[in-house]
């Protein structure tokens, strides 16, 4: 038995959507509608205090977080290709997950939510994380097809649906050639489903 | 040789201070003022494309992102206690990991450098990030001594800094009692190094 609490729009339940999907693990989807607050009542904060989606509920084991999903999924379901066990790759791939919570959510994400939410929110300070977000993809990318190790991580996982959707922030990926590159060859990874647009009707 | 570019009040760069002295490793550091901008030349860029600190040159090695040096610290020189081997476990730490790049930074870290740096910000927005921050740890924490799976873990570590500097950002733990056992707690740990009081001239 496996239930992702999960928001359709949400970049982040994206990220577990995937990767349940590349391992082939079925699961079933409980939706908490962020747009009216049902990530605020006593029900939900009992399985996670910070008010957020995705939450996943494993065979009764609750792990809230998508980063966090990302590598109990791998490491519990996907072997040590996605996540592996040296320090030195498993402090890079840190680094991008950690950058996927930080630049790629408070730029990308935020760019986004801004438009197809109507959220309130500083656009030239949320702009300007955005630059930074693409600018550090992007000369990433112009060196290695993939994020972390030359090969498909977790890191691209992480990063890979606000930077998709970033045309709903009306930020154009014209000028960022190898992450529009990556975006392709992360969509072309067996299993992957691509970011959907949004939908306002859900 | 061992290198930390490091700036004296930032609490990433306290992290990977504290772990460093409670491995008994020897280091270097070379400071980057922030508040000159040292961060965004290009020679500094050339280690971080973040524009951020901490970042640990180790035997030519260039880790950046607290989180990820911590992780590579432990796993290269500290065993896995601070960092253990199963899917469950290391996604429990890894959702505190998340925390601290989120919520402890956009919450606790901004409310302390809008106070000690005079940023400009949106003090609300940022005001409750930082009531959501603080009411996690307190929940947690009255429920365990420790952030993660019942003992120290680089969970705390990554967590520490800024809620022990809150006071600086003008905001009281009078009530947080649990979040003060847990700062007395992580301070107590061998060789620790508490976070120290701002200083304007460095």
């Amino acid at each position: 038995m496996r239930t992702l609490y999960d928001f359709p729009p949400s970049g982040n339940c994206h990220k577990v959507r995937m990767m349940l999907s590349m391992l082939g693990l079925e699961y079933e989807k409980r939706t908490i509608d962020l747009l009216k607050g049902e990530q605020n009542t006593p029900a939900f904060l009992e399985l996670n205090p910070r008010h957020k989606v995705p939450v996943l509920v494993d065979d009764g084991v609750i792990i809230s977080d998508s980063a966090a999903i990302l590598v109990y999924l791998v490491r519990k379901y996907g072997g040590k290709d996605w996540y592996p066990d040296d320090a030195e790759a498993m402090a890079e791939i840190q680094k991008w997950l950690s950058f996927s919570v930080n630049e790629v959510f408070n730029g990308l994400a935020l760019s986004r939510a801004m438009v197809i939410f109507n959220r309130p929110m500083d656009a030239d300070a949320v702009h300007k994380i955005a630059d930074i977000a693409l600018a550090v993809l992007e000369s990433r990318l112009k060196e290695s097809d993939w994020l972390a190790l030359d090969r498909p991580t977790i890191a691209d996982i992480a990063c890979y649906p606000y930077a998709a959707a970033i045309g709903e922030g009306n930020i154009s990926l014209a000028a960022y050639p190898a992450i529009r590159a990556w975006l392709a060859r992360v969509e072309d990874l067996p299993g992957c489903v691509a970011m959907a647009p949004y939908q306002p009707a859900h």
